[in-house]
């Protein structure tokens, strides 16, 4: 199924995509592989959601956040492709949970992320994942997620 | 020489491939290069080695950490591509540590995988990488390793 | 502009390619992609930045460390290719910052490696990028960065 009509029968909007406010770009690519910047958490509203996972946001909400990053990745990877189908591919994820001390249920938080990347895309959508607990973020945001995508010739 | 038989040379036999337990693979082809997930380090009976290293455990401990960890790529590797020999190279490996706080030795840990990627591999193991002190990881998990390799055409 | 002419134009003198100290090596290539090490931030004396950003250092001196660190980084490649001019795109950007607790203006620090790096490729020099905070980093450097760069047929 097109990734595109996945989200919509999902009944999910994409927020606009992030621009970076210094000296990057969200998203650069060399050959058929696009490298994505790291993604935080923001809500409808274009606010960012923080605070550490296991401290003022417990695992649900931690895995929510991871949720709404995805997102804006895949907000991204359409500005940057035209459509989502133009994905053959999501090879890598690095799911990143600013933890509070003692929290390491990340795999949960993240599998926000690796759970919508699957519906929407389907095997395309199955990655090589990484899931680590930082010590901080920017600017206290929950979660800060990036990914390699190969794309369709 | 065949890396495979330096595996059994060294007397070294490789536990059975990681399977993840969410959505996500443990490794992923773009190409040429082959993406592996991140990966913990397993005992042979299947137990995690867990606990901080400075902490309930010692550099060396942390280090054979490291290297149960390799074995567990190496035959992620193995499975995915049927034999080590089609690994051309060893490119980059990203080595996170499970740091108790003040513990900075980190490249001594993972050592014990560089130095058994050389091992088994000779130059074609030798890798860009980046090695670092992380808050948390999941379940506790002592280290955790992720790499990218290049595979023969 | 060439870049190696920018860095001359700068005044900006690049430090001796940094040895790994054990089984790795700075930078290996794949195709037309170089993954480089993680690096550290060397003063021209050859001694390390240590300390945590937000503790015994403080934002200003965090962002001079991603500066150093990114020269580093350059004398890498132009010690890989030949000269700089051999990088067709800086592709990715990894900046990891050794946070003291609740330090959490990542990104300022990492400017020090994102404008350098535009400063000297301009349009070649604009990167998708991760900012993170670590818990530790070897030997306590105040920052670590690594990166992917797009050569050059």
């Amino acid at each position: 199924m097109d990734p595109d009509a996945k989200l919509a029968e999902l009944g999910l909007e994409l927020p606009a995509a992030p621009r970076p406010l210094a000296n990057y770009v969200p998203a650069a690519r060399a050959g058929d592989l696009l490298f994505l910047a790291g993604h935080g958490p923001m809500r409808g509203d274009g606010t960012p959601v923080t605070g550490k996972v296991g401290g003022a946001l417990d695992v649900e909400q931690g895995k929510e956040a991871a949720r709404l990053t995805t997102l804006g990745l895949l907000s991204t990877l359409r500005t940057e492709l035209g459509a989502l189908d133009h994905v053959a591919q999501i090879v890598k994820v690095v799911g990143m949970v600013n933890c509070a001390p003692g929290f390491t249920d990340i795999p949960t938080v993240i599998n926000g992320c690796s759970d919508l990347l699957v519906e929407v895309f389907g095997e395309r959508g199955k990655h090589a994942r990484s899931a680590v607990g930082m010590a901080e973020l920017p600017f206290d945001i929950a979660v800060e997620i990036e990914l390699v995508a190969r794309v369709r010739a």
